[in-house]
């Protein structure tokens, strides 16, 4: 089979559609890339909605019913970019049919499900159907230079990862009503949302595992208007308040493989931190910090140079040499939230040309889906518990203690 | 009684003991004190040593067994910098023998002894002797107007604290053995030293009791080389190792007494940051951020704000109307880690004049070793478990479903 | 006339070029264009390599003469990327052929060249032909928002302007020749390429004018090597090395309309700074910071807030209600370099459809020449010089006392 | 001569006079110095307020004379904390009494006075009798290391300086005259309070000489209200306001006498800045920055390093290699402004035992002078103008082309 051209299809067009479809219009752009991704078709089930979002992104056709795709010639790959309850059925069914897959995180809304779209990839991938998650944030440049550093062995052994994702827009108690914070639609709140970034990228810059957690969850404000649009449609309508069914804020300690140990916080009420992914990490030989709201540069400190002249080195993140970052601009003009997008249609398109799994892969997703599940168990019992998967025994991990030799 | 002087007995004079003497020295130079501090005795087990400090730091008499200041007249209050083994013993003694008292924090080396602290604390004050545990970042200026900030109620409601006191002294695996790692001296490792000034200053700042923790500790580097000079004394000299006692790093979720929640860490082994305290706090109607690496400045976010016009303020804490500021310098030209040694030395002297009692008081003192307790037992048990005298029930604290009405 | 579509022509198909296609392609994306902006041709010297970056950015068509395109009907409009010793021509012959232009900045290599590009333009206008100069910088969203809060008093009168555009890609000797060394192509050096920038983001946020400058410049490197690739074409071939004939860092002294003065620095020579934009605005009711390194942030001080709660406020300039955000991702997802690209698009396409002039308009490209000009003969002579066109008397406007009664 | 203590005069005792005093204080009980300080006399016309100052800091004698110290035996050092128009005046008649100097900055208000003093001084120094001039912020930690760092080499030839020294003490029109604006007293304005630091600054780290200017003053607030205090002293009482004689701001270019440029800005009118001392310099092998608001750091950038690692790195300058960091505390408790003085007094105190020339010396201040006079004179005149005694020709010295051949 040679791919001339990689057909797209994308089932949904929101916030996620939108950014999804511009990478792929802009991928070709600024790379050469061995498949020309076309936009085929877009599936919604609004069909005056899809059509102006086809339009709009240039997508030839349009569909109400995401399953016509299964069936076109023409689409290669389905781009999942709906809520996380569709996740497990849509991209299962692609897979089975011979679409590769993207999907949007978190990968599901339970373990189950995750387990099942993994095998679902396990499956395919012996026939080269292939299946990647879109934890887009491991495609901005410092994060793939971060994981460089760690694994070229600049900060030595792993001790600590310090995580948190930061948002302020559900501080405010009048805030409507969503999906997002419907257990039965989200799976869960700030965990699954935001959360779920920052451990895949404390596991992809590390190369480690988490692997027993113990877990903190609130919901600060647990009923909140119905929105007047959605009233109309409520059960309850009249009543003017709804429950809240997912965690406001999820905090977590960690052990990690490597002998280290993890903090992680994810909360949607850090009044004035809009979207602050901040990661620190400490190791034997150097330490790396990154905060996304200054997307463009690395802290890195090399704890072998001498003490007089040590300090933590801001690197831009924009020299030609820096991944992918030749194909845009020249230094100092720094890139976006979305260019982390278009870095992963050029990797995914390229791994589906060469024959090769993309990364992050749906086991990846399941990995990320099992630490969500930990920590929403060790929550609700208020123990440690190990990761499934991982390797961890279940007997009480909260403390350690182990002789490291002097080098 | 009145109190023309201040007869000052201290006991030791290594690092606390040098900035202490320092403080007590320039605080009648830049403050007006009811009270003037003299430095009337110092204490020290070894002679030559004690006999040195004492010249440079100007105390008039030296003497090697500290029971002596018990009976001077001329001593009316202790000041006490020794390791925290020894601080129940002496300030007990202090106290029971009418001096007043300045304790370095952590106040001791178990809730025991602590609570000892604080019952002979509390009995001296029913004769006006007063007690003072030395957390003494309270009175970095930023940190005070932190405190204003929330008891004025510009962050509204507390939701999170996140703290952390980051150093890297012990990263190295071949730094030597010291009382400091050794639990029969120190009582703890990063979790008491350093940790505990987290604690208090989260407790401080917000007004609020952490109730509940679930804890983790590592001890990352377990046997350490036995100093050269230790080496002689010790009776297994000629092995060249010797275990390390206490935490090498510290972590804990925590609840907070109004409803929200904390995440701590305490370590030195982060490469690259020297003495890194960071305390961020979210509430309803705003935020505020710390680092004590630029320790002149508070950042503080208020929700109220137009959307399109906020944003973390940096305020340089410097003006005359800052709290201590006025009798420095004019704005901008910052002060350093001892000011708030000689701010501490002002409060404490104008409350013994006042006869009021100065804060953070024993039992402050005791609050924070409870928390110390509380984390050390939940990281060996795998649990939460509530801070004895909080009123917290040691039913499971993990999870918290809470209704705020919308204000 | 209808604009049902607006064929777009452009001249040149480098970095300018690119990140200009890539703005046709991406403003009707995301805005809701009253104008569909079509690609129809595209003009370059090299016809094979013409017709690659046609196919890349999606060209209708491609010509190796940019004259054709000026008796093409589907050409609406010319968008000049070339060097700045062509603009005059190309941009005067489309306004003179009907179309509407956009031309890269400096809008010249000289003032008389602006002029008459500036005569052209106005012209044009009558018919209702418009032209626009490309100062990309003033649609970062954070740069707008600064020329509002000006806009609105919120800094009072302004006093001072510091700017600086920093870069470092000469520093090293051993760089090559390019044409934008060689005064007959570029003009100038630092100064006309990245000092007509600030220049012109200083009159822009301010809304003043600079009447008078007095100014330096370097060339610190006045010889570099012919680079292989270039050696053939010379006419000294063999020798290896060729001159700089343009400066590498400018600075000057400026004063402002509106009675405050300005200090400017342009240097490619700034080891470490890759594209650094800085700049830092003082009113006598407040100041504001910016600083390209870290581009969707603006730093804002209000000296109208009581002392002890004032500081500059840390705006992250991503919330829908912020110019152009509301069209891209949810706050603190940040925008790059190219956005600036996009917006300007999107403004020239909207002030087209309702028959306005675009800003910044050609004679606002002069005016920044102007200065330009008044620099590089002030740093021959040195002395201070009016800059033309500002009515500044040409006496000696290098001290000035003026009383400003207080408020 | 042996000195067995070191007898300290002081004339002067406010903003100066206190943080000197503290100085003579502190010094030696953190550094071991050959000779101990004193302090023996203090000065001051008002006889009460000379008592009380005396007593808070600690000298065992008062005098309304300053001529008095002259005489007496006991007192070894003269240090000069008063005005600038009286520093000539006491600083001569010191030394020719054979007492050592310390002098506050700027050395003088003119610079006739200014090569009094350092003829002076150059006598006195053949009898070992010697003077030095405060410009305090050499001795910052950060400021130490910059200046080491230079000497290494490790920043290449200097390309470029850019100082600012930013405050706003006097942007509001409504702040009383005082002293500092009249021009009989002070001299000039920001010019010689704040200016000369940054241009002490940039000859002390850079090893090079100004040897060219051109400048420029402003006058923002041209008459201010008489103080109430001082309305009553006034000749013209009644009226309610004065004029300013002295510049509100300075910014001038400067040439280097190693090749490179300057960029220097003094203001009192930047809202929102305090004490905001900021230097960058760029050399041909590195970079490095500084603000003061932030001291007890310095940022360092190395060309050399590979593109893809390079970055400023952030120096914490707090450890016990650094310079004067030894004395005080662990690494990250940071010092603050009044430190400076005390390594002013060490290092002054080590060279009077050693006989050697502290710096900087009057010789230096005399350098310092002459760049503000001619600054002042360029101003007003509009053109460049060479600094007196650097050899710089007086003719044109605003443009500048130069062969560096590479390296």
């Amino acid at each position: 089979m040679t791919y001339a051209r990689l057909g797209v299809g994308m089932v949904g067009y929101s916030f996620m559609g939108a950014v999804h479809a511009h990478a792929w219009n802009t991928a070709p752009r600024f790379f050469t890339l061995p498949l020309h991704p076309e936009l085929t078709l877009l599936a919604g089930r609004n069909a005056e909605a899809v059509t102006a979002a086809a339009a709009r992104f240039g997508f030839a056709e349009t569909t109400t019913d995401w399953r016509t795709m299964l069936t076109r010639d023409d689409v290669d790959l389905v781009d999942v970019c709906t809520p996380g309850d569709t996740h497990a059925e849509i991209a299962i069914a692609a897979l089975e049919a011979g679409k590769h897959v993207l999907c949007e995180k978190p990968l599901a809304n339970s373990v189950a499900e995750a387990e099942a779209m993994a095998a679902a990839a396990a499956s395919a991938a012996e026939h080269g159907v292939r299946a990647m998650v879109g934890f887009t944030y491991r495609r901005v440049p410092a994060i793939q230079l971060a994981r460089q550093l760690v694994a070229e062995g600049a900060l030595g052994q792993i001790r600590h990862v310090r995580a948190d994702y930061l948002q302020d827009w559900l501080s405010d108690p009048s805030a409507p009503l969503s999906w997002r914070l419907d257990k039965s639609k989200a799976g869960s709140g700030a965990l699954g949302d935001i959360g779920a970034h920052v451990i895949d990228l404390a596991q992809f810059i590390t190369g480690e595992q988490i692997t027993a957690v113990t877990g903190m969850l609130d919901t600060f404000v647990a009923e909140r208007p119905i929105a007047a649009s959605a009233a109309g449609l409520s059960a309850t309508a009249g009543e003017g308040m709804g429950p809240v069914t997912v965690d406001d804020s999820a905090a977590f300690l960690a052990r990690l493989s490597g002998g280290g140990n993890g903090v992680f916080t994810a909360t949607r009420f850090a009044q004035g931190r809009k979207n602050a992914i901040r990661i620190e990490i400490n190791g034997s030989r150097g330490s790396l910090a990154f905060d996304f709201e200054d997307m463009n540069v690395l802290h890195v400190y090399d704890a072998e140079e001498v003490a007089e002249r040590a300090g933590f080195r801001r690197i831009v993140v924009t020299e030609p040499g820096h991944p992918f970052v030749a194909a845009w601009w020249p230094p100092g003009h720094g890139l976006g939230y979305e260019h982390g997008f278009t870095h992963q249609a050029v990797d995914l398109v390229t791994a589906l040309a060469e024959g090769s799994q993309p990364t992050p892969s749906f086991a990846d997703g399941l990995a990320v889906q099992r630490v969500l599940d930990a920590v929403e168990r060790s929550a609700a019992t208020g123990t440690w518990l190990a990761v499934s998967g991982t390797g961890q025994a279940a007997t009480d991990p909260s403390t350690r203690k182990e002789v490291h030799s002097p080098a």
